[in-house]
Parts: structure tokens; sequence; C-alpha cells
């Protein structure tokens, strides 16, 4: 173990030219678009002559987060460098990450401790520039919406019916409810407005979800943003937007080659928000990795009944494609938390509090294998303060139920801390599966697939539709969208719509307030609850600490 | 002649590998970040051994400006291009263009014909990321303002006295004037506010101006963002921001290197609005470009009144580089405009009107040679409708006033049309020159540089400050910014604050409405009426006919 921070731990290690990365994992030289040294875009056209690899995608998901933190991204990194280190041709296919966290609340999205994605200050500040296309495409689109409305609304939009918010990659809870368009005839027409963080706008979706260049403009021309006084939908098309949103976002569908600590090759591309939308990176990224590594390791969002839940019904069911194997990740701290212990006496040793808190670990991982009919192995994210006898716990229940348990220490060994859970993911990735299942059926109606979702996934009754849902779902279906698959924006702590019901709660309801259509991404949201898409800065935000002395050294980024 | 766009005529051209381009012009590959093939940032503290070149120094700037186009950018492209045709080492030294012009009206920044600076369609979009790092930090800082507030307001600020705006690089009239923080106490404070395009941030004119990091965190620091109720002003080091915003902009400050259509090395850095800031390239790319080629071509934004004044009174004299020679562009049609003749008449000849449009480009020469003692020489932008006794009244009339004068067609043969015109600025640029000048003291009063500015360069009688502006001057002078140099904004189609008023009138005042502190630029801005700080679209912008298809190849960008 040790005490070096991440950011410290990063600026260690000098990372290989990412060239060499690249001839490593396959990719020829003239796919390559250098952002720098250390970073580039892949011209996935270029790939198609490369010959193909085994192809195994290992997903990475996790129990229900607590705040005690599960690591998800760590293991991941950890995972894909234990699968280099065991001698396998492996590749990593994750998410970026957005500028407003990294200056709100300290903590980014590159990994931590041994097992990271370099250059991390890069990664979380900018990258190669993909957040800000989306944005100025989503912008872009709103400048035209309030334009076309300004120079005489010739589509007859409602501006009430207006859902397409401006963004901002930033923390901003000021832009959250605005009125804009004031100040007189020359300055637009005042309407109620407000502002989502871009990882939440449709366009982060769409691009995560496009198969490429022509897919793209299809579905950002179908996105819908309005409706006419006559409550039929005006997309995006309808505008003329699509060409130039799909010509801002150019170089963003192209994916973005990184490294690990340990020179593993990462494809770090795109990053929908997990609620609103799917959750998960690029299918470009992840079809790119599949195609050229033999081993591909991905992450979905929050815990599996979100995450994984979206990665399974709504991108693998678009994209078709299906993990060969699933790691579920779990840690004993926040088993502990499931348990019933509070996040200040979590380092006291509980095995029984361990044991308490396995019935959502078992939910997760029994949806895993019985309704989609995968390989599953539980990893065991170890912390410096666990104890065996609680690590005991999880192994014994695993084994009693023939549940593959593997335990490894990516945060303080890297790729070594996981080589026997890599081990482990080789032998079950090469195991035959069942055949290909859904959670539901998209021909069914909107209700059906949400009470559906509620008692497979979340061992609830059903979902009730407050009114508004209800009417939505009927217009929904009578415009022509009730076969979309399903994204559910609920709470991440917990199977129910409450936060505070942790463990493996019975008999409860999912209320849904709320449905919203997301035409160009291909899916409807049903919102249960209040879903944040414009988080806050917190009293002292990260931005205070962060600094750059004047040789460009970065410190406080983590 | 030829009937080929912009875009067509780029997309001829094979750009050279930009390491090659780098090579020629000095710059070792480890100062080198690649952005693609043909793009690249620049780390300057590499380039500290390498040894000096000439360094001369050429201003572009231009007659006042008219809707018939002077082609200042593309006249400065094509004589970079002019310098390396006959042999000399050349660079360019150029603004950034903005996402909102490219999709509202048509047409970029990166030159016309064959005098262009290439990729175009990446300089247009995007580029290097630099104006959305600017956005990025500057809607950081805006969002620490209102967080601050949220959580107490410690600092005390007035929130009717925020100045400061959030950004968006797109032309968005909807957002000019907006009330933010609705919604109840978790969503922030209620108060007008109103969002400007991103070239129009004070952080936009800070990156142009500053030296290095360290000058750019000190600017930043001291940007003056409100003022609490004791009317002090609160800075973004009050908020503790400086740091993350540097780190923000820690790539954006390095110039970036491409290429022209002749394969002249040119940087493009930076492009603050031209009113209320100085409208020209970052001090960094300048300096950079002086100290590797022998001839940097550089252009300063609107008409000599505006952009060459504070390209000398505040760029010049705040970075210590002065012109070796200015070159003023003009156009036989734009001399027309002055002249009287109305836009849809302007292709009949009419040497009468040329001649009485004269006085424009002389005020402008004069207020060169005179005011700062400058070598200048008069380049004419060639069109295919000029007729040869037109341009005979300008070559005559610059003649008898002993004014280097040259015609160049920039727009159809590229660096060969500028021949001449590069061996007259070579001649210019290593005669001696008169000891430096400004046009106005900065230890003087607001009211007594304003006054001076007005009479000597704009040819008026004096600056009347109404009640609010006398005011603020008073409070600036008090609060210690008195010695800071002046920025006026005002119509560039005018000697006068009057767009009408062509040609060189007489006996004017101008009227200031208001004045503005830009403590981290280093400059008050004194508006001469309304100055629009963020554009809207047309009814039929520019982005409806961009499209791009399946190969990736763009149309209708120009």
């Amino acid at each position: 173990m040790t005490h070096l921070t991440d950011i410290e731990i990063a600026q260690q290690v000098t990372p290989k030219p990412i060239n060499e990365i690249a001839q490593k994992a396959g990719v020829p030289e003239d796919a390559l678009d250098l952002y720098g040294s250390y970073k580039a875009k892949i011209d996935v056209r270029a790939l198609q002559d490369q010959p193909a690899s085994k192809g195994k995608l290992i997903l990475v998901t996790a129990i229900s987060p607590t705040p005690a933190g599960e690591g998800k991204t760590t293991m991941s990194v950890g995972l894909a460098d234990g699968l280099s280190y065991i001698g396998e041709k492996a590749m990593l296919a994750l998410r970026e990450p957005s500028l407003g966290p990294v200056f709100g609340v300290k903590g980014g999205a590159a990994g931590g401790g041994y097992a990271q994605v370099i250059p991390m200050e890069d990664i979380n500040l900018h990258f190669t520039g993909d957040l800000h296309a989306i944005g100025a495409a989503n912008n872009l689109l709103a400048a035209m919406i309030d334009n076309h409305i300004h120079h005489g609304n010739a589509l007859n939009i409602d501006t009430r019916s207006i859902s397409w918010k401006r963004v901002v990659d930033m923390n901003d809870r000021q832009l959250r409810q605005i009125v804009d368009g004031l100040g007189g005839a020359t300055n637009g027409v005042p309407r109620e407005d407000g502002y989502d963080i871009t990882v939440a706008s449709e366009i982060m979706a769409v691009l995560c979800l496009a198969e490429d260049l022509k897919d793209l403009k299809e579905r950002l021309s179908s996105m819908v943003v309005a409706y006419n006084f006559d409550k039929q939908p005006i997309t995006a098309g309808d505008l003329k937007a699509a060409g130039a949103l799909a010509t801002l976002l150019k170089e963003a569908i192209k994916p973005n080659l990184v490294q690990t600590l340990e020179q593993t090759p990462a494809l770090i591309h795109g990053g929908p928000f997990a609620n609103i939308a799917h959750g998960c990176n690029s299918v470009v990224a992840t079809k790119t990795a599949m195609h050229l590594a033999d081993y591909t390791v991905t992450e979905a969002g929050f815990g599996a009944d979100l995450g994984a839940e979206k990665f399974l019904d709504i991108k693998g069911r678009m994209a078709g494609i299906r993990p060969d194997a699933v790691v579920v990740v779990a840690t004993v701290r926040a088993l502990k938390m499931h348990g019933g212990v509070k996040k200040t006496d979590l380092k006291e040793p509980n095995p029984q509090a361990v044991k308490d808190g396995l019935p959502n670990l078992m939910r997760h991982v029994d949806n895993l294998r019985q309704v989609y009919g995968l390989n599953v192995v539980v990893g065991i994210n170890q912390f410096t303060f666990d104890t065996q006898e609680e690590l005991d716990v999880v192994l014994q229940a695993c084994a009693e139920k023939d549940i593959p348990v593997e335990v490894a220490d990516v945060w303080g060994e890297g790729g070594k801390g996981a080589s026997d859970l890599a081990k482990r993911v080789v032998e079950l990735a090469n195991q035959p599966q069942e055949e290909v299942r859904y959670a539901y059926d998209l021909d069914t109606t909107i209700q059906e697939k949400l009470d559906t979702l509620v008692s497979r996934i979340y061992g609830g009754n059903n979902a009730k539709l407050l009114l508004a849902a209800r009417r939505q779902a009927r217009q929904l279906e009578e415009l022509g969208y009730g076969n979309l698959p399903i994204c559910v924006a609920k709470t991440q702590y917990s199977f129910t719509d409450q936060a505070g019901r942790v463990g493996a709660p019975t008999d409860f309801d999912v209320t849904i307030r709320e449905l919203r259509l997301s035409a160009g991404a291909g899916f409807i949201v049903a919102l249960a609850g209040n879903i944040m898409t414009m988080p806050g800065l917190p009293k002292q935000p990260a931005a205070e600490s962060i600094d750059i002395d004047v040789e460009g050294n970065i410190t406080g980024l983590f």
C-alpha cells in the first residue's frame, strides 16, 4: 500500500508513445489521428482489413452503489491489466469523464491507485474535445429552434412544448431553471427554459449508440425537440439541422485511444449519464475494441439493475453485442452498508453485516444469470481494512451458490492484483452461454415493459405510472414510439425508487412520474422520482484547490 | 479567375504533414503536440534555444470596413505567401474563428480563394479546442460566483453588480437577456443575467495578452467579476478560481501551427472580439512567429482606427512589440462605398466615387504615419470588376502623397499575386522608423485619453461621456484603474460613432455611454453606442446547408 495520490502515481509513470500502443493493439499508423504524444483518435474505417480477434466481451458491473464506493472503473482497469498480465491480448472500453464533477467534488473517472488510465490530467480536462463538440452541437440545435420561432415559426412550434435544453459541461445549478428571450422583440421570444449538463444531452446518447456517420445523421435527424400546436413532434430534421450537427461531431464519433499505467490499450469514448441515458461508452469503441482485442473489458454505470440492464436491453440489443462474461464488483465495505452499517463505522470488522448485505449482491448475480443467461463472476475489490473473516463470508456464500468469485487488489497492485480474476474471466468467457435473451420484449406496451423490469430485475411488484406518465405513454404509443426500449431513471442506491432502501427489498412498487422521448437515441426515459440533470457545486468546490504551476504541472486535480 | 468555392479550392490541395512545416519553420520536433497530421500546438518554452531571426513584424490593417468587403485576412495570407514566394522566411499570425459565424452567416475566417490557411474545415470547426477551453473556464468562473452566493455569500457580493456573463460559442440571441436561478432555494438565487459569445469573454482577451502561464494566472486572478455592497471589486482571485481557470487553459495558451495553401507556416491563435476587446491574435503567437521567422504577417480587426489603434496602443504597448511596416488594405469597391455608391451599384465603373472615397484611406494612412511614426504601404486587394482607371485613381493619389502602394490579386493568384507587395514590404520593413510613440499617454485621465483618441485618430472633436460613463470613470480612477489603456467599442463602419457616416467626416463628437472594466486583460472598454456581444442567426442560417457525407466529406461550409 502507498500513500501517494492518484495523480502522483500517474505522474510517476512514463507513458509509451501512443503510436507504440496502437501498433501493439493492431491499429495501423494511417488509422491514427494523434492528439499530442499520448492520445489518438482512431478512424475505424481503416481497421476493416485487420484480422478479427477472438472478440470476447467482459462487462464489469456492480452491486447497488453505496457512499463507501465500489471502485468499478478501477476494477475494470485492473482487470484489463490483469488480462495483459496473464498474457492475453486485452483492451479497455470506458466512458469519458465530464468536467463538471472534476471541478465539483474531488474525483475523476480514470480509475485509481495502480489501476488508472493515463494521461489522467488530459482525460479529465477537455481530452480530445468530444464533450465540447457534443455541447456545441446541442447548443446549435437549441439556437436553431429559437431562431426558427423568432423568424416567424413556420413549423408552428408550441414554445411551451420545447423539450430540447441547452447544455454546459459544468455543475451549475443556477441554470437549472431560467427564463430566456427577454429584452424585447430583437432578443428572441420569452419562454421558460433550462440547462442540463452536457453528458445528459440526447446527442451524447446518440453518439454512443450510433454505428457510424450514416447512423449518426439518421439518429440526429429523428431527435424530437418540441411539438407543434397539433401535438405532432418536431424533429431536428424538420429544422434542417442534422447535417450541421453531424459535421460538428465528425471527430467526436471517432474513439479515443490511450493506455493504462501498465500499457494496456484503452478506448475512452462517450459518457452518457447513467440515469436519463444508458450510461456506457460508445458502440463504436466497444466494437472497435472487440475487433482488435481478444478480451475487451467494458463497464456499465451504477449497479447491475441500471447499468448492466441498460447495457443488455438497450445497447447490446441495438448493436447486436453480448458479454461473454460479466464481473459483478462488490466490496466488503459496501456490503456492510447494505447490511445496515453507517459510513462512519465501516472500519470496524463486522462479518455479520457483510452477510446481511449479501442479498443485494445475490439478486444482481441471479438477474444476470437467470434473466439474461450470462456467465457471471463476482469480483471483490479488496480494501486495506478488509479482514479475512469478512472476505470469507462472501467467498463462502458464493461457493454455496456455485458462483465463481475472486478477490482482487487492483488499487494497490494493478494487473498483478487481478491475475486470478483475469484467469477466471478467461475461463468463463470461453464457456458456452445460454441463448441471448432480454429482460422484456420490445413489442409489449410501455406499461408492460416497466412492470417486467420492476418484477424481474428490481424484485418488486409493479410500475405505478402517475397520471401524467400514463397520458405520455398513450401519446407515445399513438405516435408510434411504443416499441422503443425503456431507459429507467431512478435512484442507483436501491432496487426500489427510494435511495434509503438498501439491501434487497421486496414487495414494493416503483412510481413512474414522467416519460421522456429520446427518439434519436431510440429509447423512452421513464423517470422514477426527481432526476437531476444538472448537478450543483458543493460549498467548497474542488476547483478552489486545483492549480497549475509556471511549468505546467497540475496539482489538486485528485 | 475561377468559379470554385473556397472549400473546393482548399480540398484540392494536399497539405504537407505539419511536422515538415514545423521543421521548415525551425520548430524542433519535441516542441510539437500534434493534433492529427495537419495541426499542432507548440510548446514555446522548447524554442528558447532556437537562433533568433530578423523578427520583422508586418501589421495588416484596412480602411473602414464596408459591406463590399476588404479581404483583410485574404490579403494577410496572400502577403505571407508572397513573402515566401520571393524567398523570404515568412510566417503568419492570425486569429482563430468562432463557430457562431460559421453556422450563422456564410463565411469563415481562414482567408479565401488561393489565399487560405488549411485545413480550413478543422480551423473553422473546434480546431484544437481553444475556444471551448476558454468557454469552459469562463463558465466555471460563472458557476463559482453563483455557487458562492448560493452557499451564503461570504464575500457580500451585490448580485445586481455581477458583470461576469456566461458564454457559448454560438450565435444565440435567445440568451442575450435571461433570468436564472429560478425554481426555489435549491436552484440558486434568482437574478438578471445574460450570455455573450465566447470570443467576447474577457478570458479570451486575457489569453491573448498573457506572456506565459505565470502572467495568465495573474491576469485571471485580477479579473473583476462583481462588486460587494461596499462597492469594492470582487475578483476571480477572491473566489479562488484562478488556478482552476489556468488549468483549464493550459493547452489553449499554446499557439496552433497550420499552413497556407502554399505551405507558409501559420500560427492561428486566439480571437478576441474586435469591439469589446482588442481584436488581434495572441501575444504568444505573434512573439513566437517573430522569434522564428524573418517576416511575420499579422492582422488587426476592423479598420485601422479600431484594430490597428488597439494593436499599437494596447497589445503592442503591453507586449513591447511594434510593426516594422504596416499594410493598409483597400479595395476599389470599398472606396466607392466610402465615396457614396450603394452596394448594388458597385459593379459600375466609377472612378469619381473612388476618388471621393479616398479621404477615408488617407486619414488611416496619415494616422499610422504621423501619430505612430510607422512605415506604411497601401495594399489594393484587386477584384475582378476593378477597372484600370479606378485602380489608377488610388495609385496616383498615393504617389502624390508619397505613399507606397501596390496592387495584389491574392484571391486569384495567391502568393504570386502579392509578390510586388511583398517586395515593397521587405523594403519598408528594413528602413529606419521613427521612435515608438502612442496615440495617448497612460497617465492621463480617462476623459483625456478618450478626447485624444477622438481628435487624433478619428478626426473629430471630443469624447462626450454620458452621466453614467462619467460616474464610472470617476469610480474606476478612484479604484486605481485610471491608468489602464482604453479599448473603444464603437461602430467599425465610420470614424464617428454612427455607422452611416462613411468617408472621412469632420467636426463631430463621439458619445461614450458606458465604461466596462477588463482588469485582467488590462484595459477599460469605452462603449460608444449599443455593442452587440451576442450575435443572432439569420432567417436561413448557414447551418441549414452544411452537411457531411458518410465518408466524412463536408459541404456547404463556405
